[in-house]
């Protein structure tokens, strides 16, 4: 090793630390494959029509340094001040254990969501307590394990009471005192479906003219009232109620639950999640149990496992989570796992008696606030109120609001001449001294002060009753509690994800970082925008670059997952048809290939969805689709596709079908799931889409948290722009489909981080990777398993779906087992049973190294093995490895009377010897779980053997 | 739950978060040992004439988000600059994917030094990663785990070859161009050895005069030599040469080896570590075979374990790990294993590729600076360069620095008209740019220039060769190796870990959060003092706490571990006599139960050691003491005690002893060990003490780091104070212990964060828990096992002694197999055999909630059970799962032909069922590792079965 110049690349993010496989590596890939270089499969793959003319390109890519340095500089832009906005967010302490165990911790937030119990019963038991929580604090029967966010879920349950209500009304009251981007989104969500909003003051509730009626508790402007007459009211009309409720209130006040309301809906931000400029954070749900069935979102519940121990899983899957095409009621998939588990965590760390001192805290102070307002006489409203109070400033509201942030501090603008003020945990006296001073007050806040809530409004039932919020709260208990839950669990910092239409990546470390800076993590959403500067640089360069690679002009942050993505893509569409004066158009046309979210959102927009033949390679029947357009050419709205399609194919026809929809008057909306095929290589807006969505937490590296949270912005076409989501806060002629302007702009750092890492040719090239890695998989798994929708070329895109069916013909080896049997092998199982039942869909991404790509191919060719003897008769049908699997330790250590070795059973081919995996439990049994369905956290007693 | 006014205290650290029992677990804890409340424990316990008059005090203990806050403001007045200062602290880039999953996870940080092979093969890697990587990149043939700094180990060095080197010299040669500070340290320990040292410029090394000599490489002023001729004229004269060398330099240049030289020692700071205001980082010593057994710290080696299979250990341990009393030849212990840990990431994260690359890039960009600097007229030296120059600029050398600093970089002061300029890995363009406008000259660098070390001066020999320097530098195969090794060991984020007189206490995550700010990380040590404003304050608050707490008048931050306190403590002794004509003042009085490190210390200070003896109970025999200090009366110099003693009892007669020692004109040095059991109830410097040391790193929270860091400042009553260790860069009277003038002060945080949090009252009700769970483990364990060393109420101070002799002597059940039965049960074992052998000494630390403390207590009488079990023969004596202890998955698997079952062997009480942790490996084989020593990496081949 002479001194010679080396051209080696220390600091070459693209190459070195994003994608797997080593120059190296790739060589012996490709020559596996049968190709010479890299480019050559990629022009084998990818269609020469829909390549595009232009890389990438924005200068030189950054190293990990000099982006953090650069995004530092932008982070010190945004200026933090403590904001009393209130408006359903708030300050609050993130307990740092929780901050560096969880939040900052790869074991948790590259988690995937926990469709696959045996491996994720960690994060399952972290929402089953949020579920409990929720539960417990709003004092209704059953919860769910979280919604994207205060405002859809308040949507979502307008919906859901439409679904659940007796009463034939298309009429929905919504309190005047609803926050005012709840009141924005609930309108979006009603106009397409027809629903008529009526705005008003509680006490002027008609219930005989509505199927139901929302209220928000606490008040946007601080008033606490009880809904139960109200409530009484709806259930004489077969109508439906439901409370918008700060879960931190309800620690002192009376719940949702005894009022009789039917649905309780809120943001559990407070509970020591930062604010985020707007997210994300965990929305709740919960309503009571004959409602159940219709309730939105994912639920974990309580079930056993093959040995008849308690197991937790996602409860009622076959409703919600593969969400039924045409009868599609919502299309809510993604959670936000990430933050239910924080703040179900914030509970379990302060437990009842703490989180009830916060809230006597909080509501002391803000009394003592009002107390000296009053004493130097300004005029306080309301009377009655928890944490949140406005005060008349006649004409010198500017005044006041400038000079309380000349003391560091945000007020609400209330109307033209009141200001509002919420305290939150964060509120210290000095910061109600700074308060006082904006108003011309000088004095001391030395202690707090009496209530000023009536008796009759304070609960007195009890919360958080079970023993997981009774533990031990020493840190060092608290520490290896959430250290026990992550090592039940397989993240991708153990092991390949290889999840086929959910690009598990590599979340890298360095993208991460940003995410915690006070700077992007303490921003009210509704911060005057010159406090902001640094957010909306980084919203508008990171937009420019995502124009760039999708070919769309502007780009729309709000969507704050997938699904919204698509929502709010349908709705810029029919925005824009019907600011043509062509409300008419509302078909949609969508493949029968289609995932099941597209037709879902479909309807939510209110269009009729119209199904198109695919043929038997999966591919869009294009005479169809032209037959179909040619029938509706009056009332075509638009098509969805994705592309390449959800069987893993670049379909040379997707030209030809975006011009059929252009030619007869539709938009062309192309599902951005599958970008990660595409980046540097073709663009959705070259090849004719109108709108896309994108997958931050797929493509561009935002972590999936468990199950979220997720981002899905939207890129259009100029001629759409005008036509996208407007702001919550502004009277806009287009609604907001999210409750904060950017949906979930905190962990944007790590999109943005990502393609300033790359640059234009790393992006492009760990897109080639992508296709390399799902070739190889396909390569050496093709003699073992047929592979599904392969080019001409045999040749498969980002992705490659292993048919296992055969197995199941032959030895009733099902997918299921096939999927379980990995997990011995220590890897979290392939999509299952989706795009085709019976099979398992691999997507390796870019950033799995050859080693990893070999021990899963290892692992399931010993499956296959296994199989075979199965069907030839030399292993049991049933008392098998593949029937058995997942094994336990506890499998071990007890008698063993199977005809296969434990040897076998517990370290087939990919497992790490003494590094293996074990999953806690056996195969879980969803059945049972789904007949005795428990969500809530199970006694103690439930445990015992 | 009515709204009536809970007085929760939700932010309540001391009792809420850091001690772990609650109210109610500690009443009931109290009703086992017989007391009514914990005062009246205390007052059995603690004897009234030590107890301290006043209570702590310095107001209200702080909120952890208002500690953090009042740090982030003393943070922010350090002013962080690029620092091109060199002299051996250097800027790096830490890689994220190292920073949060090894120096920000816990289950890195609070790992004990890994005595206890079975639960540390993870760290035990790393550091046999670093050893490889060491000797490798020296060209020597072993290399230890690391030692405290740079300056301390060229110290051991010289030792080291004072005990090895034939020459019967007593004179040491050292290089004039070492690090001010490496020469400062090293006259500090020559002098009370009787070492002379010779400082000059090698050319002018008379090698027939010296037993040794060092050098450093590159020189402290940049120059890159070649001193091959000084070790082959060493070698003629039977003397030892050493090299103190720059790691990264070695990448490009021939290594020590190469040379001939015997030893190399350095930091390898610039490999990923923080500079942090002087340290933590780990310093290295490598050496030829012939020379391993004298070489001082922990060694990693391999062995094979009960099964066969390699395993790590810590090898030659009798040799130092318990150092031998009064042969002791060093008193090195704590090494920094954290940082060696993140040093040798570092390389496997680059590879030998990347560290090639970076040292190329660091040479060519100083190259560039230099060109640069030459074209304009300026005169750079030397001609030979690796990455430091100096420049000549006459009388304008203020002027030229301060500029530079305008620009935001500091640069060296190098005599009177020079200055120094040291290029690192963060150094870019815009910074090269931004040092030429501070002489005055506007140009661009836009590239790296080319070399200017001569062919002769290159390295030709590979290093980095082993696979684990060449695995996939893919981040996702990175941070799975990192959370694979991280999941084979057990810490405190998974169990309590019971060390006799270590204090495994909480290391709470809000202290750990000030640590990795840039603000404290960032900061060279000679930066100018108005730049370490914060650091300075931090400090000098730090110190008033604790002199109130210990009852001293001045603190010094300088040593960096306890080992190194005990030194600059009688070093400070040994400078007060001097300094009063009092030289012949040389015997320490130490009584036989003491620490190892006690006496070895006295002789590194040139005292004689003379022993006191202590009675049955293990405490001190004051007959004798008195009688020692008579006979020694014109030569006594300093007693050295431990209070309470290292039996764990607070004995009666500590201030009878401390004033036979003054009488006779002795000071007291009270080893600090144990001021777990003290604080807020007892003070040395009351008491009678003139010097102790503090561990930090145990009483006050800074993490173990799997064996370092540690800090061990000093406390001293004023009339010390002025003989106090001196600043390593001035020229004081007296001289340094340590490399930077703080020690390891970026870990400083950690133990500030603790007494703001704590105050003066939560860190005495700490101690109180520490005596009360210490009580509690004696009250439900006495039975089982006999406690050694009560006090005549049968009770003891913060720890307890557990006796297993018994069981040796009826059953052959060995203290080793105790231990390693624990692991089964899924606990590090207690402090073994010290200080008695065959005992096991339990310290729980107030941290531990009473839960842990009963699992622990199970754990403990179900192995009792067993042993009485093979003691009435029921179970056979050596086929038993006491003997066959710890059992891994893999004994699981196999055959199972032992007559206890799978269940007895896996699950004893204490095992956390699912959560159960599993050593990966079974009981190691110490012998086999030492006679069959191997160092570094074995070859794949050795791990085939």
């Amino acid at each position: 090793m002479a001194f010679k110049l080396t051209d080696y690349q220390a600091y070459d993010f693209a190459n070195r630390r994003h994608i797997g496989p080593s120059p190296q590596e790739m060589a012996e890939m490709l020559k596996v494959i049968g190709f010479k270089t890299l480019d050559a499969l990629i022009d084998a793959t990818v269609p020469e029509t829909i390549r595009q003319q232009e890389p990438l390109d924005w200068g030189r890519a950054l190293s990990e340094r000099d982006a953090l340095h650069h995004m530092r500089d932008v982070a010190n832009k945004n200026t933090v001040l403590r904001s009393l906005i209130g408006q359903g967010y708030y300050g609050t302490a993130t307990p740092a254990p929780i901050l560096r165990n969880i939040l900052e911790n790869p074991a948790w937030y590259t988690a995937y969501t926990p469709y696959q119990p045996e491996i994720s019963q960690g994060r399952l038991e972290a929402l089953l307590n949020y579920q409990t929580m929720v539960s417990d604090l709003t004092g209704l029967d059953i919860a769910n394990a979280s919604l994207l966010d205060e405002s859809t879920a308040a949507a979502e349950a307008m919906t859901m009471a439409k679904r659940s209500a007796k009463s034939k009304s298309n009429a929905f009251f919504v309190d005047e005192n609803c926050h005012p981007q709840n009141i924005a989104v609930i309108q979006t969500r009603a106009k397409p479906l027809g629903i008529e909003v009526i705005i008003a003051d509680p006490d002027t509730l008609d219930a005989t003219a509505v199927f139901g009626a929302i209220f928000q508790y606490p008040g946007t402007y601080g008033h606490v009232r009880d809904f139960t007459n109200q409530m009484d009211a709806l259930h004489e009309n077969k109508a439906l109620g439901i409370v918008i409720a700060d879960p931190l209130a309800l620690a002192l006040l009376k719940s949702p639950g005894e009022m009789g309301a039917d649905i309780a809906v809120g943001s559990t931000q407070r509970f020591g999640v930062p604010m985020g400029f707007g997210g994300p954070h965990a929305a709740y749900m919960a309503t009571r149990d004959q409602f159940k069935r219709a309730m939105p979102g994912r639920i974990i519940g309580v079930s056993v496992d093959a040995q008849g121990n308690p197991a937790y899983r996602l409860a009622l899957q076959t409703r919600e989570q593969h969400i039924r095409r045409e009868k599609a009621n919502s299309n809510v998939c993604t959670a936000q796992a990430l933050l239910a588990v924080m703040a179900s965590m914030y509970a379990v760390y302060h437990g009842p008696d703490g989180i009830k001192a916060i809230a006597q805290t909080v509501h002391r102070r803000a009394a003592r606030l009002a107390n000296g307002l009053e004493e130097n006489g300004f005029t306080v409203e309301p009377a009655v109120f928890f944490d949140t109070i406005t005060v008349e400033v006649g004409a010198l509201q500017r005044t006041v609001m400038q000079a309380a942030v000349g003391e560091g501090i945000n007020l609400r603008k209330v109307g033209t001449t009141k200001v509002g003020i919420s305290v939150d945990e964060m509120t210290r006296y000095d910061t109600i001294e700074a308060v006082w001073r904006a108003f011309g007050i000088d004095r001391k806040a030395t202690r707090d002060a009496a209530y000023r809530l009536p008796d009759a409004s304070l609960r007195t039932s009890e919360y958080l009753t079970h023993p997981t919020f009774h533990r031990n709260r020493a840190e060092a208990e608290m520490t290896r509690y959430m250290r026990r839950l992550a090592d039940r669990d397989l993240a991708l910092d153990r092991a390949m994800i290889p999840l086929g239409s959910c690009t598990m990546k590599l979340n890298a470390t360095i993208e991460m970082i940003p995410v915690t800076w006070s700077e992007f993590a303490d921003l009210h959403p509704f911060v005057p925008k010159n406090q902001a500067t640094g957010y909306y640089e980084m919203i508008e360069d990171l937009s420019d670059k995502l124009c760039q690679i999708t070919g769309y002009d502007a780009i729309s942050m709000q969507p704050n997952s997938g699904a919204q993505g698509e929502y709010a893509g349908l709705m810029t569409i029919r925005n824009y048809h019907e600011s043509r004066g062509d409300a008419g158009r509302t078909v949609c046309l969508i493949p029968t290939s289609a995932h099941g979210t597209n037709p879902a959102t479909a309807q939510m927009v209110g269009y009729k969805v119209v199904p198109v033949k695919s043929d038997e390679d999966g591919n869009i029947d294009v005479a169809d689709f032209r037959a179909k357009a040619e029938k509706y050419a009056d009332t075509l709205a638009a098509c969805m596709i994705t592309y390449p399609s959800t069987h893993g194919v670049f379909e040379e026809t997707v030209q030809e079908v975006c011009d059929i929809t252009h030619e007869f008057g539709g938009q062309v909306y192309i599902d951005g799931a599958n970008m990660n095929a595409m980046v540097g290589l073709s663009r959705p807006g070259d090849i004719g889409g109108d709108v896309s969505h994108l997958n931050l937490h797929k493509t561009f590296c935002i972590p999936h948290g468990g199950g979220g949270p997720g981002m899905g912005p939207i890129g259009v076409k100029s001629h759409l722009t005008p036509h996208l989501p407007g702001h919550p806060e502004h009277d806009d002629a287009v609604g907001p489909v999210s409750a904060a302007p950017f949906g979930s702009p905190s962990i944007l750092p790590v999109s943005w981080a990502y393609v300033l890492l790359m640059g234009g040719e790393g992006l492009t090239q760990a897109t080639k990777v992508a296709i390399l890695n799902a070739n190889y998989i396909a390569a050496r798994l093709k003699d073992a398993y047929p592979i599904l929708y392969t080019s001409k070329s045999g040749l498969v895109a980002h992705e490659c779906i292993l048919d296992t069916r055969p197995l199941n013909e032959a030895g009733n080896i099902t997918v299921d087992d096939v999927a379980k049997r990995l997990v011995d092998s220590g890897f979290h199982a392939p999509t299952m049973s989706w795009p085709v039942a019976g099979t398992l869909m691999v997507e390796p991404t870019e950033s799995e190294p050859k080693a990893e790509l070999d021990r899963f191919v290892d692992a399931m060719r010993s499956i296959r093995t296994e199989a075979q003897a199965v069907i030839d008769g030399e292993m049991d049908p049933e008392n098998n490895p593949l029937k058995h699997a997942p094994h336990t330790v506890r499998d071990l250590v007890g008698d063993w009377d199977r005809p296969y070795s434990r040897e076998q059973a517990c370290f087939p081919p990919g497992a790490l010897g003494v590094d293996k995996y074990w999953p806690p439990v056996n195969r879980v049994d969803n059945a049972y779980g789904d007949r005795n369905l428990v969500c809530t956290c199970p006694t103690m007693e439930d445990y015992a053997e």
